[in-house]
């Protein structure tokens, strides 16, 4: 499995988060320090660079919180979404209304230290597990209303994303197992009534539950928690038929030594829910009245 | 300075959260998952409890979630927003429709595990500067949507909170000062114009400048980036004349050695953009069909 | 392949559709008739009932937009979703303030009629099919801002749904085949890229076509206007290492010899977008002052 | 009676439409084909043209479909909305970027479809009723969240709209008429309450209650499913004192011979509620890398 | 002509405004002052009354306020919309936390005060033209987002609305009869494509335009900015055949004038842009820990 | 104290009430009275002046009412917001097809008329205390949906902004000091938890209470319907500690004699709640086919 491929979204898509962000900051008032302080046709050129490594994503969303504030605000990009940064790098250049720069200034990092932070721990795993073929994914363990977003700053990482949403895969989670009866019922309940364009993925705990997977069939099989030997003889087990996924408190020292049991998908939610912010600040480069 | 007050905040405030929330991980078709697997009639039992220790925040969204995807769903608390919990502790028992729980387990999670991260890191700071009179406070650096129940999520913790937006409060930072040429015209501009129930705050970098500020007067200081000597020197010279804020690059290790130069305030960021998510698990206490 | 299981979508999945359609007939008025015409406290009884036979999907919505308009009218069904009814067969009997129930009457009625015109033609073109083990599929050709309901209607009346979103599966057709310069290149393009989760079909012309795409294998098929005995010798092929799906052109008429010819999936995008309203009138069965 | 005269919506009138259209399509990952298949770089040329002869409406919606997935694509129209199309005609070029064409097409083509099945089973009846003085009328009985859309589309084929919502008009049914006791109380009422530029209609259902309303006096009489031989009576008896309307039962094969019976509007709620999608296909032009 | 009649809007035709109210006043945080200063168990009973004689609308609204603030305020009313009180007359009780009647009672009280002064200015002008058959009616001279608000408090008030929006009638002015060229084009045009359910009006400064247009026929004649004598002329010219509606510059002082003329309808844009808001207080009854 | 910078809210801050305003201007037709009088190809120049002297505020509400309504309208300023114009005056011209004029005519002037009247009687107090050091504000005794809009239509009168929600600064009146148990205990509690970027202001109806408000210490005292002779001896007791606002009744006759009472505010809800509507209207420069 390799990387999925990282396309801008359609601007439709995020426009009413950037909107709600915005909203949230500006108040019924706007920004009362710029109106008391800098003067109205005052212009100045910011940049914009991160204060240490990462992974760079929401680009899109930084330039539209600008025009949104005034499209007056010019923006020039030094990177793209996706590229890895050294610390100090210039990541984009605003030029405007110093006013505007100031209001949209917080709105575009808030969203660009975010997915960066996002998509930085998954560039960081994606390193680590060079070399297997194994390929590292999120979850539906997501920040409230950022789910695209955040399903996008992992691709920017290098990561792949796991299902989007409860409507477009299957994933039979052990509380599912317990009530439905088992491996087997459960399993084949979804086999024979779920559209055809939907995968089914199980979750297993014990290798007698692969075993009895296995014979029914499933797209793909989650090990959950399982030993590094445990998963080898899983992925012996599965031997191909059935994506293999390990989850289950993996944490980036681990990830190695779990990608060398020959499974195909790491997935960790603390990636896109508990990536911290990447540094990222705003400097004046020049300003003038 | 003491802790800011924990009310409820009213429905209204929070409720298009949960339903974006909710409709992002409902898709077109809802949950499939459940549809296929689980009983119709098939009812349970599930208690939320922390797999770590922390502070809660979040219970009033997780309930709504609940009842936004089903009334049926009833939820009893056993501990409220603002209490610690112990690893293992029961925070809330769900009764209801199995594929309903299905349904809303996630949603309601990621809520109250990204609050009572944002709560946990909060109580924590607080602890470690207990016996000092020095608050905690989140800043504007908020995940974008979430800002009213980030800050909410620190108030729950025992933190205080900054500004809320742009709009309500004035605070000079340092491109404000270089663009209004210097600290005193800043200072005054703001003073002369801003409204009467608008507090103004600004930020310095030197001794110097403190002193400038002091001239003018002003209801708080950000004192950024500076020692613990030299913020203990700003504080004797700021005499009770303005709060004392220290900022920048203040981490749990180093919160108690700030507090103890005499600031009345501690403001960090990363309470608020990088906390990771509290562990909270769902456990199926009983089912039956 | 069997029908997809028909569960009831939570509230909030179709709530905002409900109240678009009540502000598009209330107006800015309301209902001025019943304001000139009906005393304020009469009330009534009225009975929803088919004027022909069909599958009934909406009553959930129908149930809705009474509760929208007043909480006061209250429902008794006599059939559920996806139930076949006779001609004259009553479906649901509301009662309630008179006024209210004819504020409500033709946006519960719209839905209704709507959504159970498209549960019935899918419901007849299973039926024409009986005893093959083909499902009836809808595709993503349906009404703007409908389609979740759409979907769910398609699911009442027996069918099974397509993806429901460029989001969720791969659907690689004519076009893409073309710009990607042949099935080879489209399709690995597409295994080696997307998601461990989303299933890949690929469209073919030719028996050509489809010897390429079984060499290097997909999920699913969809084998576009293909007489019987192309797709014969297509289902012979393929010999159940994909999904075949036929498309292009069926109609209730043809749809029985397409099935016999084997294939797993019968595609039809006029059962939302051009299925005729089933026709539902509602009649005062009593009314009192 | 003339039609109705076609002019554009204000684009904010429908932009919600196509927003919310454009988010059922995109779901939470945007188009995951394009994105594996075809080259970001890559340009085509489309055209839409009609697989059937017909009458075009939703160009502006197609193009602002468009215009919000990429702003880089370039709508050139062949034909303008009302304009009647053979089989084959090309209606519209589309120059861009493949992958948004590709994002875009659905979604166009959904509006566009649509709505010219209103307008084309409209522009049929009304060349069938031609030279007769009648007009062909829709009813409130249209898609729910489509209704200005649907009503511009009956515009587009020639028809006249009936009353928008239950707002701006009074129409007194069967159902009024038996609560209020009879046609007498329930005109007289009507006509003392509602407002000087509300314009009132009544159903009746014989001559005799005919007879009735003649007597009081309403601005149209909705003569409800009666036999061309009673329509034509009825139109005596009227006399031009009130707009006569036939409604009920009325179809292609039997609307010239109730034209022919000298009432002025023919209304069918099938025209929106049951037209079916007109068949519109995108073909690929060029394209090159 | 009498009076409109009054009837409740249903809930949802009112919930976004009342939601987007509470939103403007409860900002971020919600109410600082009651959380910091009220208990959270003290529970008050709260009245509210007129400060000066009026006629009383938006009794819904405020009681929707209160329910979406929190649905433990219970509300009794003691007269309803249309009511006329005098000074010092109580309304309505809430009963509640006091935290969440001190939070309601802003938002609450801008609705009603709002609407009680439109209903009350209307009312007012209704009993000065007692006893001539003149109707006092409003305009789309409203306060943006409000119209349908504005619109039911002047039936409140006992008057009657003109045209909803630009969309359920025609009303000719003057710019639209300079540029069609004369009266006679606009309204000839106007006759021969509106639809049937759609009433016309044409605005006329001279006795020679109000000849023409009698000659072609309206509903109904705006007699725009004329002497009493005018007026007395134009109403005899008219004849009964079509409403006689005066307009432009009457006041409270002049309106009877007016109405003595014989005219229907007396429209003025001032009751519902500049009626100053009905000064409603709210005084605390009791109040207990 | 001097009044509040005057900057222009970002578009986005706005655009929803533009955008609300047109669609119930709108309707389901848009405006069918242009339609059926006006060429479509017929343009107009128009120029809005003012009817009566005032101060302008809402140009930019009309000018993006014109481009939702139409982009191809173009807008020249003869003022800007904030300036005073006599009667008579050109405020704004227009350019563009006729009928986009007539469509966008009634949205933009409702805006600025309610804007501009806001400002006007704003500027008129403002002008009245001249000389003396007081400001003019308005409360949050708005109009629901408008009061982003209205704080500032404040600010263009040269007034300036009370605290703009419940959530920016603590006001406490009346009922909480009557719950709290006296002014002591309120005003404690509130110093003791607010945040330190929040303002407390209390409200005092007697020279007791004032003593033990100045004796705790607050921002700002309320000094509630107080003559003239206490507001002085008020005014002499504070001796600068606070902001003395004085409130309760105030009219343009008396606020010259309150303001030389030495207060440093003045503050009245009907500025915003009651203030006429501006007249301006809209008059054909010239217009071509």
């Amino acid at each position: 499995m390799t990387a999925m491929p990282l396309t801008p979204l359609p601007r439709t898509m995020f426009e009413p988060m950037i909107r709600r962000a915005l909203d949230e900051d500006l108040g019924l008032a706007g920004d009362v320090t710029s109106a008391a302080v800098i003067p109205p046709d005052h212009r100045s050129e910011v940049v914009a660079s991160a204060r240490q490594p990462g992974c760079i994503a929401g680009l899109d969303c930084a330039e539209l919180a600008c025009a949104l504030v005034d499209p007056a605000i010019t923006v020039t990009r030094h990177v793209n979404d996706g590229d890895s940064v050294s610390s100090g790098a210039p990541i984009a250049t605003f030029q405007g209304p110093s006013r505007s720069l100031l209001i949209a200034e917080r709105t575009a990092l808030n969203f660009m230290g975010h997915l960066s932070g996002i998509a930085s721990v998954t560039a960081d795993l994606v390193r680590r597990v060079e070399g297997t073929h194994v390929s590292i994914a999120c979850t539906r363990k997501t920040t409230p209303g950022l789910r695209a977003l955040e399903k996008y700053a992992v691709r920017a990482g290098g990561g792949m994303n796991h299902r989007y949403s409860l409507s477009d895969a299957v994933l039979i989670k052990d509380n599912h197992i317990a009530i439905a009866g088992g491996v087997g019922p459960a399993l084949t309940s979804a086999k024979q009534t779920v559209g055809h364009m939907i995968k089914i993925e199980i979750e297993v705990d014990t290798l007698a539950q692969l075993e009895q997977v296995l014979e029914i069939g499933a797209d793909a099989v989650l090990l959950d928690n399982m030993t590094p030997a445990t998963l080898r003889e899983a992925v012996g087990m599965i031997d191909g038929r059935a994506i293999a996924e390990a989850s289950g408190g993996i944490t980036p020292d681990t990830v190695r030594v779990v990608a060398e049991t020959g499974v195909d998908l790491i997935s960790m939610g603390w990636i896109t829910h508990s990536a911290p912010c990447l540094d990222i600040g705003l400097d004046f480069v020049s300003s003038h009245p």
